[in-house]
């Protein structure tokens, strides 16, 4: 099944799920519209880790405030409404179905993890949220770097600035194109980042090709004014019966 | 301190310091004669990640033994010497001191560990052990996908395929170079890799042009056969008496 189903797919990650569950309720503004229509297996509800936690230091917070009061907005007559960015949630184990129980996947690995939420412990590794911005075609991810994603000593380890890279280009390349699969990451290392630092990532669109989607990101400190890595991303669109049915 | 010592650089793995250390004695063959060399704080010896353990499956397994009978070879004497392989031993945190007592590093994180080798549980997440080549100039690694490792529903991360290739690449630059730091890496993602597989990542040199160390990996099937992904790597030497020292 695995293989019917990934059959000329370079790489496509989990993340893509929640992102396709919210994108079918664009009206809804969290997990809980999802997590309402998935099987008992589910529940009560999936852990979304996108959310604060104690580990989340005051930077983190201070931007985590500042994108998520701008997912909901109050008109002139009081109503609520939608705002310019829309927070992502982020699971750690493939949804099996997604709003609606439209069925994505037979595959069922109890054990397997994604392998950015793979540890509980709040804090220890990669701690982060992502934001999109629909108009903008902009993605922003704010990215706590824990102890265990020592590379350099005290210093994060480049695969995990890599993962994080890929993780959230992948994500707004799916938000953009649909399901695609990477087909390129290349990265420039410029400035060592150290354990512990919160950052801040920014992908935005180049431009759309056929079936490619050409994404640049760059991680910096929070206040953009130190380059820490940057990198380019080609992601290239498979199709959703592909992806659902494995047809 | 970290300041100082990284002022410059891009990234350096912490494999680098098993490698210093190794190298500092390139008769020893295993890492016997490092610990032995260590202060008391690591006594009685840190966990060596690269031996075998339970596990390993059937194809890891006879990898190891492929390589690892090639580390020593017997004269037409009898007598045992070094053969053309060498395997590298692997730790989970910094080493403070290398072989002979020399100082590398001020820092000291107790929790911080090394990224590949963050989690305990035998089998769950990155299993690999590296071998290199002098006379080759080339490094394989023998690397086994566990389940915690998740990106695509039953699949391998694109950023932790791109974390093994960043830690072979890395370790075989500093095996070739010295010291050095991560400039760039560049990956083409091929076809997807299932969870629990076995994988070759075999890594060599291009070129070297002054300060600068090309190198390319490959992610392959056991037999090479099925490419899985292949990747650029630019290394850039950085000063012994800068990293030792912080000079």
């Amino acid at each position: 099944m695995a293989k019917s189903i990934f059959k000329g797919f370079h790489r496509l990650s989990s993340l893509s799920y929640s992102i396709m569950a919210q994108l079918s309720h664009p009206a809804s503004s969290g997990s809980a519209r999802i997590s309402s229509a998935l099987p008992a297996f589910f529940s009560p509800k999936p852990r979304d880790f996108s959310l604060p936690n104690s580990s989340w230091g005051p930077e983190m917070m201070r931007l985590y405030e500042h994108y998520n009061s701008q997912c909901e907005v109050e008109t002139e007559g009081g109503e609520k409404c939608n705002g310019p960015w829309r927070r992502l949630p982020s699971y750690n184990r493939v949804i099996k179905y997604a709003t609606g129980g439209v069925y994505l996947s037979k595959i069922i690995q109890s054990k397997a993890r994604l392998f950015t939420r793979n540890i509980r412990e709040p804090g220890a590794a990669f701690e982060y949220v992502l934001f999109v911005n629909s108009e903008e075609q902009k993605c922003v991810c704010i990215f706590q770097a824990g102890h265990l994603l020592e590379g350099p000593p005290g210093h994060v380890h480049g695969g995990a600035i890599a993962t994080m890279i890929d993780s959230v280009t992948g994500t707004h390349g799916t938000f953009l194109s649909g399901p695609v699969m990477t087909g390129n990451l290349n990265i420039n290392y410029r400035s060592p980042i150290p354990l512990g630092s919160t950052l801040l990532l920014e992908s935005s669109l180049d431009k759309k090709e056929g079936r490619k989607t050409f994404i640049s990101c760059k991680v910096t400190s929070t206040d953009g004014s130190k380059l820490h890595t940057e990198a380019t991303a080609l992601f290239v669109s498979i199709s959703v019966s592909h992806l659902i049915l494995g047809k």
